[in-house]
């Protein structure tokens, strides 16, 4: 029986909340917290199954947390507020003595950087207090680096090439919109690609590298490289790894938009002066967009996720593809939210439940895949995401 | 000897500092305001052959206005600062008995519709203060009035087909940017279309009716049907028009990028809230493109301008083309400023002489078709914008 703090109220945070009010027999006591108290109440109010405390924080603000942990007194804190927040949080975390849990790496403001350099120096400080945080636990990162454990326990003796592939296969019926928080989800997007061979790291200019992929039960969709966090951590814990690339689709609509979003200058992090107040035209685009979690409704079609991998198994060469498909539909009817949110608020949930139940141990920093996937794969597809798997196929890659 | 005022300081307000300055026989004494002195100062400082005074106003303001002419005592008020402002500075005008002339016709800040019938009720009043307003005297708003008019008086017994025809054939080298405020021209060409027949508005779609037209010169460019307020004074002042029509010419990309600002809502002229403040997002824009006083520098080729007209001269069908061609590099080493800014400039200080050498005369409200053409059109090609004529020709349209 575990006390839970959930922080953020975003289609991430209502998924998480949704899930873990399902599952009283690990999440005894559960509080949502943000910035907007209001949003807290809807979520709690439409999918907290009465199960959901709700409260204000400022994320931002470190003796904020500390305050509300010390009211609340919560087991761990799931971090699925902004990136911007992950360090102040971790802040909170270690002053009070809690397990953390996050589904996307900490990134400054002011440039978009993603790294784990800032958070994996809290190591020795998580280990000194005995506590532990677990990093990137969603879809992508998370499943994703467990699908690789996984395959690197059962499938492998040696990871030789890994292709994270991350198809969105749905339709929202909107011009234009992103399926996260645009702000982040552009700053990731437009960034320069890069991916690891032969020991190092290769840049390439955005959207440079494209194939055109093959998706269960989707089709052939335009992949292009990006670079992608988890890749960061999976070289150095698969060193054998001698190439290690991400892969994600977009329309060309999609990269139109965005390449004129960059072109008028909306994609900038750099404050910008409107009649005497600082906007920052990145974040304002924000309020003029789509609203992410009201995409749901009306969106169609499926994601696709997966891992495809070729290494050396019994001295013979093999491949191995594991992924997930999941309904847009499917998880909106669930939860309220579409398929993005969906995929990675069940992992954030399960990765919880995986340390409140100690089946994920440790004192110190870690990535998911530091952890044994088994009891995370054995429990993800009762949550809503399955996974399927195939060997020595065409990997395409 | 006239004392002018000329209220804003963009790059229309460089070229029309810049020209008046030039001219001491007729502008004996200049002051150049707008809400930024310092951006008169520099354009009096660069362009101003020491003849330039400066002031700071709001123009927004008609109490600021009203001490500034009293100060100042100018006979005419050169109004080249934003459509918004065309209200407040006719209401010092009128408070103050000077008279006004401007470059672009009033538009309400809150909703994008080109009317003249908010300037044209003040008719009466200005008529009765036995002052001018002389409206629209740019270049299309303007010397496109002035030609139509030149046609009627010496090329036609009756106007019956009218295309007024406006190509920049220019390129700034960056990847968007608009030619003038960003605010003013997106309102402007993200409208609906409309065009004059047979007694009446047609209406189509943004961009719907699309000509390949050849511009003397420059050569083939799609141009596009779209609204363009002089249509709506001249049909009115040669009511033997059968049509009236506009047509701009753009590209695939601007075009596209025009489609992505207006799908991401950066159109938008409501207010939105970013960190409790009011934003309007089309107003924003204008802070983070290029801007557009600063394209002269590396802008090259020309834009043509003209009007396209067939009717009846003795009885007989004939058609007549009269078109300016004007070099973005010739505008720039002159003026400092691209030809956008100079045709629209250069007509409005000649307008200002006509009025004050009481060439174009009368009490009330006026378009420049209204005037006696031929003043205006023996000078306008020692100013810069010399005209060509060409009759009997194919028009294509």
């Amino acid at each position: 029986m575990s006390k839970v703090l959930i922080i953020g109220a975003g289609g991430v945070g209502r998924v998480v909340a949704s899930k873990c009010a399902d599952n009283p027999e690990v999440f005894s006591e559960i509080m949502l917290a943000s910035r907007t108290l209001s949003k807290c109440q809807t979520i709690a109010r439409e999918v907290g199954k009465g199960r959901i405390q709700t409260a204000q924080v400022n994320a931002d603000n470190v003796p904020e947390v500390v305050e509300l942990i010390n009211r609340f007194k919560p087991e761990l804190v799931i971090n699925v507020a902004l990136p911007y927040q992950d360090l102040p949080i971790m802040d909170a975390c270690l002053e009070t003595g809690v397990n953390y849990l996050d589904t996307a790496n900490y990134e400054p403001k002011d440039e978009a950087k993603f790294e784990y350099k800032w958070q994996w120096a809290y190591h020795d400080k998580f280990k000194e207090k005995g506590i532990m945080a677990v990093l990137g636990c969603g879809f992508d990162p998370g499943v994703t680096s467990i699908y690789t454990a996984y395959a690197a326990k059962h499938h492998f003796d040696e990871l030789h090439y890994l292709d994270i592939v991350d198809c969105n296969g749905g339709d929202h019926g909107k011009a234009f919109a992103t399926n996260f928080n645009p702000e982040i989800n552009i700053r990731e997007i437009t960034q320069k690609g890069k991916y690891w061979e032969n020991g190092k790291w290769i840049e390439t200019e955005p959207h440079e590298i494209k194939k055109e992929l093959n998706y269960p039960e989707i089709g052939t969709r335009d992949s292009y490289l990006i670079f992608h966090e988890e890749l960061e951590s999976l070289v150095k814990n698969y060193p054998t790894l001698k190439r290690a690339r991400f892969w994600m689709t977009f329309g060309q609509e999609y990269l139109t938009h965005l390449r004129v979003i960059q072109n008028i200058g909306m994609a900038r992090i750099d404050p910008v002066k409107y009649k005497g107040v600082d906007v920052i035209p990145l974040e304002f685009l924000k309020y003029v967009l789509p609203d992410p979690g009201k995409l749901g409704e009306h969106y169609v079609g499926e994601t696709s996720i997966g891992c495809r991998i070729k290494g050396i198994k019994d001295g013979k060469e093999k491949t191995y593809y594991v992924w997930n498909n999941c309904s847009h539909q499917k998880a909106y009817k669930e939860t309220g939210t579409q398929a993005v949110s969906y995929t990675t608020g069940v992992p954030a949930m399960l990765g919880a439940m995986m340390v409140l139940t100690k089946k994920w141990n440790g004192k110190g920093v870690f990535n998911v895949e530091e952890f044994d996937p088994d009891p995370f794969m054995e429990k993800i597809g009762e949550f809503g995401l399955p996974w399927q798997e195939a060997a020595n196929v065409d990997l395409e890659l």
